[in-house]
């Protein structure tokens, strides 16, 4: 496979640039029988999309998804699912000094050493506008594991810089400008990145993503567990540095008798495995978290070099996310809704007709945090 | 590809459980001409196997590997590498009670969902046992990283339950039976682990691994970007519950100005990045640090059900690990040696012409911690 | 890897339907560095299009192809490649006739049986339409191979039913509406076709692909041999049912002293072998050939079954036609461009240090049938 | 996927050389649940071990393969079934002749050409033992598709030189050395085989495989149609030159009225497809025949050139078959079984859940020739 493809069953591929005509994808390998509209994925693409606070970059885009094959009569056929969205805003002369400059913490410095070249405009394949396709293909898997499967996906803010939510609601999630599930520590937030925005500079943060209602028995050891295909999924994403599973990093300091989760006829007692045990579901829900760094698109200047290899100072203008973790949500969860989708599949081909010696236990309830 | 293989030009597929005849695998991709050995391999091997001291599972395995094919008159012909290990030392009375119960904390319940089945004898396929042919297969990738390109790789066990080394030297890393490059806290550790095994509980963990003199330009964006990967491959050892990149999860509360890491015509200044910007190698040392969880192998009572359903209570007997995390260096080493052997042949497919606009500019100095 | 990509490291995914809006690819994997513009795949793509002579289908479609990403400033940056190309000409009421029936021959039985629904508008995916885009991408890759490698790819029609060339001109074969290479026989099929497309009939026919100057060393054993993969992708091929390489089918009478070809200092004197033995190209040409059965669209009636398992009879009316052969030399090019270039890249991968013992020795003269 | 795998799946992985301490393989994505035992393979590995008439080579080797994982208490368990064959009868000093030369019409040039070296012994890797592991692999396949499917799988040899069967009985296929359909023949064949064998020359041959009971949806369009991947992995078979797949380069000549089958509530009337439309299985047996070169390894002399590009005559002493078609019949079978195996669990993935407007239709009564 290649680098712009992803799954094994469900396979997505995208293209596009920051600045060129248009980003697409096709998904490949979605069942047939699925009801399905571009209003089903721009819901989502809605979701992600720039400019809709003073919060996140003001670059306008529609994002209007286009869906160009495999639909017939409202239903996907089982043929490759063609996707497109045209960029629209993008400005070119906003660029033009990073031409010759690499911006310390971006990617202009390591495309040019692997390709010789880069699209310096907006940054090229490296920008983030790509991950449009992966929402938009994201939303056609969500779709299938939710109505076939009954799988919820959700996910939310879980931390930006400092700040950690007080109190947990998930229907709170969609209504601020964060997915932000507190609603009492909103406006701080707010207050934290107007002035983050007037000084010119930027904030890591934490994003969780939960998937509920999993069948047991997906995940494909040793080297496709199910973990390892998540931190693929969610590290691939621009600016994410860690992932974790479950009680991830704070295992380190756990006993064993604390950190293993018991089984009971009623169900597990605890969590702390994020629903996966030897690489395969469990049936409890399924916990990551990801961290993501601050951008380096700064207006502050930072020290660098050019293409000539000369000391030079860079100044990011132009249009940017102060905290790139705000809109990475949408995108987070369209990543595990693909894993899950293609394991989903993966685990029918071999084991459709395995019956386990007894059902599932029920999962725990849900965590909040 | 099947979740048995893991990369995409330079593949590895294995094959073999706990308590088979044999454990094995298929190196395929291997550039021809590289000299190679059995020896070459047990090196690491040795490092990885278990009985070496008190402090881990007693179980005596030789581990010694044989090559089968790929090799004439001491060099690699380019063609598959078959590796073979057999098993000594499985003890499968130990596991007899095992055979109707779910170990809390292990795989025994989500294979039986996942095929309806499961070899219980020692954990079966989800035995951490499989790794030692990844050590072997990573062991010819150390070399040639090493030998044709520089790269140097190297691991330590860099946090033990509360434990962090209070100092830093890569000397004492092969000295102590910890890959703790603390010498002055040894025996602090030691003692905790003694006091751990008498008490039947177990331990988490963390182990950092290092890549030096790694070239510019690996990965694969967008989705195969080097750190995409390598969270794959790390996150795919048994027990690991997190990855991070770098200043990883510490990113989250780190402002942008601190962040980015400056460059100059000297070099970086700083790697926080850990080596890789846009999931392509910055020439900077890689770092990757994996949270392990204490294994659930434990002589302390559990709560669990059986393959009917019922209420049980479960005890481990047999030989374990209480901290696995302290053989777990190599598997670590041998799995970040595999994605970087792996994207050198993915980025020479695609770019072996390509001439940067200026040569990579230093690494900063190798990091401690 | 999906069903609809093409190739390890040089991919190409597509989409598209008959009557969809538009058909699209992906090309990932493309060195970067390689001047591209559409106009360079248009000349192919016009080579394949339908209606340009009475001897094909009557569908009118400009096949003009946009390149959506992956190029800056003329070069190829290393990024994926987005194609796209609209449809036209749709005529969606010339099979509304063929929505409850099957067509005996042709893919609607087979394709309702695997998705339970079929885009019946024209064969839907089934159809001929998304070989343009396979044209499209091929181009790309028969750039690459001739300005960094001097590869020539040509093809041309070597049998139309019982027709055979009584002479071969290289030179003729863009000169005719049938890629045929003998100027002199062109009237009579002319007249053949005139009076097959009287009678409401079609027929079968044969192309031959011929690669020159390709080096020695492409090809991955053993599965992936590159007669193998030239076979897989000739084969994917509509209406394609057999492919052979040298001799082909002619070895099966030959004895071992014809067929293997001798090898002198000077080069090899014959080329029973097609320029591949062990699945690895030795220098020489390599020739293939394929055999396209007799488009089942036509305007005789068949009998068949609709979808309710009752008996029909089935008159295709619509455009169509008469010998798919007559356009296939453009799709068989494109397809073993493709391979080449996948196998160029993968043996760089595997294989760029390698100095081999002597150099290749020289290819035989250009076989002319 | 590496070039020593085959299947997307049901992943076969192979390793090991003629001249090797062993060969061995990987089988992964096998169903848990398949009674299995070394004992099923063994027959098929009978079948097509060499030494067992006089006219086949006279290398002796029990190919004995035993089974090193994947199995507990005589079934599949879903993880990875490791294969080893060991070899016995390697004569190296046979060889050592061909050391500086290259053997025309063998790989020795190719390989030299590709890796830079090769290991000379009995052809290395290019030898057709690695087929044994094909063979043993297959047999896995064959018996799932047989007892879960229905079914059945089996070839024979069609043509030898200029031999053709004159009349047909299944019966008769494993009661010669040669699997000759007809009994009348077999001395015929003989005596042409022992005239052969005194001459020291060799002869093509073809070889015909069928599988009856296919279900209908296996193949997944568009490059990796049913029939593309047939003939993949025909193709890989070891001096095969060409693959046709029903009436194959007999439809260069047929009409589409001819061509054409005709489909009935009772079935089909005739099957020209070979069982394969759009690249679908229709329920019709699959039909493919492939054409083996005669080998190049005979004693009569032939001109090539050595390591240093001088001129030298080569004649091959040793134990080689004058006919390598009289024991590719297993092989052929074994990589069509491994075809359908891929197929059959990558079509499950998409397409468990669809049910067809209409039940299939009967295939039409086994074809003979």
């Amino acid at each position: 496979m290649s680098g712009n493809s992803f799954g094994r069953n469900f396979v997505v591929t995208t293209f596009g640039e920051s600045h060129g005509p248009a980003l697409g994808g096709i998904v490949d390998g979605c069942p047939p029988g699925l009801e399905l509209t571009a209003a089903d994925l721009q819901h989502d693409l809605d979701r992600r999309k720039p400019g809709q606070s003073r919060h996140t970059t003001q670059r306008r885009e529609s994002d209007r998804v286009e869906i160009l094959s495999g639909i017939f009569e409202g239903r996907t056929t089982g043929t490759p699912i063609g996707l497109l969205i045209h960029n629209e805003d993008q400005r070119s002369h906003d660029y033009s000094e990073i031409a010759e400059r690499y911006r310390p913490g971006h990617a202009d410095y390591s495309y040019e050493q692997k390709y010789g070249v880069r699209d310096y405009r907006g940054g090229g394949r490296s920008s983030a506008r790509e991950t449009a396709i992966r929402v938009a293909a994201g939303a056609i898997a969500k779709k299938y594991l939710a109505e076939r499967l009954g799988i919820r996906l959700r996910g939310y803010l879980s931390q930006l810089g400092p700040w950690r939510p007080r109190g947990f609601d998930w229907e709170q999630v969609e209504h601020n400008p964060f997915f932000w599930p507190c609603a009492e520590t909103v406006p701080e937030l707010e207050a934290y990145m107007d002035a983050l925005r007037k000084s010119g500079d930027s904030i890591g943060a934490a994003v969780t993503v939960v998937a509920s209602g999993v069948p047991t028995g997906l995940g494909e050891p040793i080297f496709d567990r199910l973990d390892a295909d998540i931190a693929h999924a969610l590290m691939s994403i621009n600016a994410v540095k860690g992932v974790e599973i479950g009680a991830g990093f704070a295992c380190i300091e756990q006993k064993g008798t604390e950190h293993r989760d018991p089984m009971t006829p009623e169900g597990f007692l605890t969590n702390n495995a994020g629903g996966i045990l030897g690489g395969i579901s469990t049936g409890q829900d399924i916990i990551a978290r990801i961290a993501l760094k601050p951008t380096s698109s700064i207006r502050l200047p930072g020290r660098s070099i050019d293409r000539h290899g000369a000391a030079v100072e860079v100044v990011t203008t132009g249009r940017h996310d102060p905290c790139v973790g705000i809109r990475a949500t949408p995108i987070a969860e369209a990543m595990l809704a693909l894993v899950l989708m293609d394991h989903t599949l993966r685990h029918r081909a071999q084991n459709a007709e395995v019956v386990p010696p007894i059902p599932a236990i029920p999962a725990e309830p849900r965590p909040n945090s």
